[in-house]
């Protein structure tokens, strides 16, 4: 089995997880400003990113369930954080953008 | 001291913890749409799906407490990482209802 | 490279971030109650609190970089997630005082 360049594979969930996060940011910036066209494209691109992030991360879970023992790194537990906190996020910036199409 | 089995104690957290998740989500939903009884009583039921998530987790983190050093595994990272941003989203769902709550 | 001392590297980060949390659910219940000056003031104190817990993590990642191999432990990733959802959790409360700003 492959040797997992841990490295490679947390920046990559680093990148894309945080791009979608700030996108989500962005998105409910858009909201409040009532530009909704705006806010649905940047969470549609942060649901794009998070694809890729997720597939990085699914790849070390599926390693490991087949036997891996991994190496523990930091910056690997910071970017899965990063994964998780972003999806829920996303979740309630859609909630935020929802409101602010029901305040107008 | 007994030994861990981190699969079970993952699959536990993750479990509960993903029900809880998926309640918070439909909450907010039900609160969007008015439904204020189904929002709080899914809710609840997320709370009571947490109690069983965090008392597994807190077994491990009291072991360790007791000089047990723990094997990383992926899976329970996970499965932590599933609780803490469940509770950050049940905070936020609450919030929410409170808001449609005060909109109605 | 002196060795790390975890469980207090833990402890300030979950110390100053669990202070964040509740200052950041604070503020969103003074929101609620159109206290906009408080809710800014408990997010502004919240905003100080989480540049001791990411200094403190960001020293870890650092060593890491530097070619430190980290012992795991589930206190540090416990603390690590409590970080990261409050940063989540934070960036939200401010987008509740806005729309509650916004509502008044």
């Amino acid at each position: 089995m492959k040797k997992i360049n841990w490295e490679e594979v947390s920046m990559t969930i680093i990148s894309y997880a945080g791009m979608a996060k700030s996108n989500a940011v962005l998105a409910i910036g858009e909201a409040e400003n009532g530009a909704f066209e705006k806010a649905d494209s940047l969470l549609k691109e942060a649901d794009e990113m998070m694809i890729v992030a997720e597939k990085a991360h699914m790849d070390i879970i599926v390693q490991e369930a087949q036997g891996v023992q991994h190496d523990f790194k930091v910056l690997f537990m910071h970017a899965e954080d990063q994964m998780l906190t972003t999806q829920t996020l996303m979740i309630l910036v859609q909630k935020f953008i929802n409101l602010y199409k029901k305040l107008k």
